[in-house]
């Protein structure tokens, strides 16, 4: 798994501003960043009248435009994606993903609070809390960066999250849903699947495989049928 | 693999127009429709200002957005991905794809030809073209659709693409190559995966699995050495 932190805080706290040099700071050292937003109201992110913005409205699920240097996709789901979900499908090649707005997931999670937005943090008694960014001292038990801290705010991710991440890990989704397992199953796939690939051409010293299977439905049943 | 088809054509024969309605019409008849749209230009599609742009301003190489009925992701890539890539990551729950301007790609191809706009197809020696969707009687080998038929050209893909498709298959990508694999070897990882997990709790029944491991760098080294 990519190692994520999440920048909560209070509508109008100014999560999009941190959030927007923090990127640009880590970056700047060298780090490939992902990001997801999350957005309880729905939003609108293709122009109207384009070709790809008629293609989804004319039904389609999903639309992708592809150029040399950018790629794009947007796409229906009937539940909302866990973020878990979205990185393993699209953030797997991240050196970290930055979340805003997740406040309620297990995330670790460095807080906004501005003196003139509110005084009241909403993550004040989650554990997984690591840091405010704040304007006055709102806690005596964290850490507190100032609110233009951009790089010590960088700097902090880069040591406590980044850097104590432990970068192998293996991810199961079947028919959509992702599969916890245990380290001694975890070890068992990923040495089975990387002994049957290792001889192939160009798998010898794979360090990322991306393996998808689709049955037929026959090939389902008959499987089913077998247990 | 889903699918696919790609409707070609030159600038202005009214590729995306006819698109547009065979979406409409596959759609209507129940399948989920994917697209993808090849943009040798680059392209814009998020709104200036918006918080998801800033990110991407920032530096941010991925930027996703989730809400509980859409999910976008806009991402830099260094090389142009292939539609196969494409479809692979993000539109493998597609019943059909259908791309608008490979038209130098190998996949069955529909050309649209308009008479005002020119009377010389762009893949005359295809062969992989399969029909045209023309306003005159552009060849005489292949089916011709007349311009405002987009349900019967829906009726065509349906029989023609969708139908002959074989939808059991296999796709392995090995640091970000797609790994083609002979018949003998795709059963063996198919079976083989499909035989670790199938006791695993929720895994029984599996249609579609997707797998990732990333190895860390100790571990691909070790790999490595024991060859």
């Amino acid at each position: 798994m990519v190692p994520i932190v999440s920048i909560v805080g209070k509508s109008g706290s100014g999560k999009t501003t941190l959030l927007e040099k923090v990127i640009s700071e880590l970056t700047r050292r060298g780090y490939t960043v992902g990001v997801i937003k999350h957005d309880a109201h729905g939003f609108e992110i293709d122009h109207e009248g384009k070709d790809s913005w008629r293609h989804k409205k004319a039904g389609a699920q999903t639309v992708a435009i592809s150029s040399p240097e950018k790629f794009a996709v947007i796409k229906d789901v009937s539940v909302e994606w866990t973020p878990e979900r979205i990185i393993d499908s699209y953030l797997i090649d991240s050196d970290i993903v930055i979340t805003e707005g997740f406040k309620k997931s297990a995330f670790p999670k460095i807080e906004v609070v501005r003196k003139a937005n509110s005084t009241q943090p909403v993550c004040g008694n989650d554990k997984k809390l690591l840091a405010y960014v704040s304007d006055f001292k709102v806690s005596v038990k964290h850490p507190i960066f100032k609110l233009d801290d951009h790089k010590g705010v960088a700097s902090f991710i880069e040591k406590e999250i980044i850097k104590k991440h432990q970068s192998s890990g293996i991810s199961l989704i079947v028919d959509g849903q992702k599969i916890e397992l245990k380290p001694f199953i975890e070890n068992l796939i990923r040495d089975g699947v990387t002994g049957m690939i290792k001889s192939l051409k160009g798998c010898s010293g794979a360090k990322e495989v991306e393996l998808r299977i689709r049955q037929s439905r026959q090939a389902a049943k008959t499987t089913s049928r077998k247990k």
